[in-house]
């Protein structure tokens, strides 16, 4: 006679989770990395250090550090984004977190009640839309295009808010290799940015999570770094550059911001031992990894960007990416991404559908990302082909696959 | 001219955190562990071994494990309870958790709103009692004696809550090494417990993290094992007894309760890295460590309370513990604790105060908590006796101190 739980549950809580099954063949969903990217030895030479030199500070929660955590890590996270993103801070103004995930929800729990309302990116990354559902918040898109977030569509959306007497508690932006579009917003734009968020007193919150993936051309400098009103928190993670499955992401505000995130920061803090193996490592590694990593990821972005034209012709869409490891693929009206994304994964190929992906899903229903940082070359090119022929087959899209007509296919009804 | 974010947060949130300036010298607070029993070097081979065999699994997110945690730890969490707790469980019952917080976090998600009922020990976890609090819950405490939580009280309040139409949520207990009073439930009192609780069909939250570190008499089994109505959700953690620093806590439920809770984790994971190394080292080394580490921390229990018998004598009232990291201390009426510590704090001795240790501040404000896991035992005795000398003179209380009488001090007024 067990026990029936049901009539306790919240009401609101979302469906149970299913079973994991495991990975699907061509996996093209996740923030994975490639795993032979991985520095095993460095990593473990660097867990033999500096558990040698400082290990019985894991007997003390937070390692003798504190609550913003361990200070070796907050020292070397100042000094790469001094150098890499122009943007000087000191440790005191950084927050480790467990991801950035956790970042996104400390952010959510300062600032965000039901009814506020957050201005994000057009297409943008699904755990923050799906976060602020949770929170009962509205949100307005602001389109992208090649320079990044549109600065005119943002005044034009503020004005109109300002005009209901609405002010949003913040704008979510990933400039740098955006999430899921792989744009860069250009430093003009930026600067646009910063003075029309100004012009309407709203905060930014900068989301630069991919950056350090920017393998093709300049990295403009973050927005916190060409702030000058103190309006812009930031978060990163190591999770995209170094390793996923180790949960180290980062905050960087000032007191007034750090400070209410750190109360309602509850969990004991964040793992100690990746802290100090992160900073261990990446103070002697991370440059030179992340040079080799961003070609790697480069090499595989060449392969899908090759495979998708091989296989899906002129019916695919997309800008090629400048850095990361997703592409953003715009289909014929005529194929539902959703709808797809259900029948391809049966098949083992996993995508993400763009409605996911988009603060408006309807807009979003024709378009899909693609993640290519950890299926091997040969994956991404038998999966792209896989998905061509899936996708031809359930709506007749791709008319041409492999240089080769397909016979006409009647859409499928179901 | 800096942006003034205070209009922009949430009305509800606590107050800001204030800057780390570091421990105290003599610290009587927080679950930290013995800097020397940490087991640097098993650990650095157990990350060297795993990171060899399988290194390039961080690279996704969870490992290849799915979401409930990496999986050969899963399986070593099973069999450690099993064998230390007669809890038979398998892998797929087991959530892997940021520490045993996350667990907190996650069965309050699933489970409460505001104006909700729980039960829980009239002295119990003060992290537990936060997170009650800011989930807007109602909690009634029920007492403890030497057998543990009084079944005839529960029984009396939930006939009492019956009466009113209210059905608890969840009881939470800690049945061994209860915290904070180190009591240890007995088996006829677990029966009864469960008795009680399926009569009036209500779960039983069961926070076992304390349970390895019971080193004086037999350890009964875990109240999931006793239980056969599936109403028991279970927590416990590595925390406590490899490294507090180390965020590795695990929730054993059955589905209908663990997909709830899975739906509810939105953290990317927890850390994987800390995971592997937990899994790695402690299916090798888990009980020799736990042996030593228990004679380590009751030779420091024996330190304080012989320390607190020197120096307090009569003034302090406590059971002798049977296992953990902490003792529970009352003081004559004549003591407030809270102002006791906050003084004591600025004298570089850091302490519980009762009330926020108990479910009705009031009756908790001549008692303390006491932890002795992470001073050596010079700093034991040493912090103890100049703890003595701050009450009395604060006090008057204790009249003598290291059996030497006190010469009679009003009592402060401030």
């Amino acid at each position: 006679m067990a026990m029936d739980f049901a009539p306790l549950f919240r009401k609101d809580l979302p469906p149970p989770a299913d079973p994991w099954t495991g990975f699907p063949e061509y996996n093209f969903t996740g923030g994975h990395q490639d795993p032979d990217s991985i520095p095993i030895e460095e990593i473990s030479a660097a867990v033999t250090r500096v558990l040698a030199r400082e290990g019985g500070t894991l007997a003390t929660y937070h390692l003798e550090s504190g609550p913003l955590g361990y200070f070796p890590l907050r020292e070397y996270i100042a000094a790469k984004l001094s150098e890499r993103a122009g943007l000087h801070c000191d440790a005191g103004q950084v927050l480790v977190t467990s991801g950035s995930l956790q970042a996104l929800d400390l952010a959510n729990a300062v600032f965000l009640e039901p009814g506020d309302t957050v201005i994000v990116e057009a297409q943008t990354y699904a755990g923050t839309l799906s976060r602020l559902r949770r929170c009962g918040v509205d949100w307005i898109g602001i389109g992208i295009d090649d320079e990044g977030l549109r600065t005119d569509e943002l005044a034009t959306a503020l004005e109109a808010l300002e005009g209901r007497k609405v002010r949003p508690k913040y704008i979510y932006t990933i400039p740098t290799v955006q999430n899921p579009t792989g744009t860069v917003m250009s430093r003009e734009r930026r600067l646009e940015l910063l003075r029309i968020a100004g012009k309407y007193n709203v905060p930014i919150f900068e989301d630069d999570c991919y950056a350090d993936l920017l393998w093709d051309g300049e990295r403009p400098p973050a927005l916190r770094a060409l702030d000058e009103s103190g309006s812009v928190f930031y978060c990163g993670s190591f999770s995209k550059t170094l390793a996923p499955a180790m949960r180290v992401g980062y905050v960087v505000a000032d007191w007034p911001v750090l400070s209410r995130m750190l109360s309602m920061k509850f969990d004991g803090g964040s793992g100690g031992l990746e802290q100090m193996v992160i900073a261990e490592y990446a103070s002697a590694h991370f440059d030179a990894h992340v040079n080799a990593l961003n070609k790697t990821l480069k090499a595989k972005c060449d392969a899908i960007v090759s495979a998708l034209r091989e296989h899906f012709g002129a019916a695919a869409e997309f800008r090629v990416p400048r850095g990361g490891i997703f592409i953003w693929v715009t289909l014929p009206d005529a194929v539902d991404t959703s709808r797809l994304a259900e029948v391809a994964l049966a098949e083992g190929v996993a995508i993400n559908p763009g409605a996911e992906w988009s603060a408006d899903p309807q807009r979003g229903r024709h378009s899909l990302r693609l993640c290519f940082g950890n299926p091997s070359i040969e994956t991404i090119r038998e999966g792209i082909a896989r998905l061509a022929k899936i996708c031809h087959r359930e709506t007749g899209i791709p008319a041409l696959s492999a240089n080769v007509a397909q016979p006409p296919i009647p859409l499928a009804s179901g």
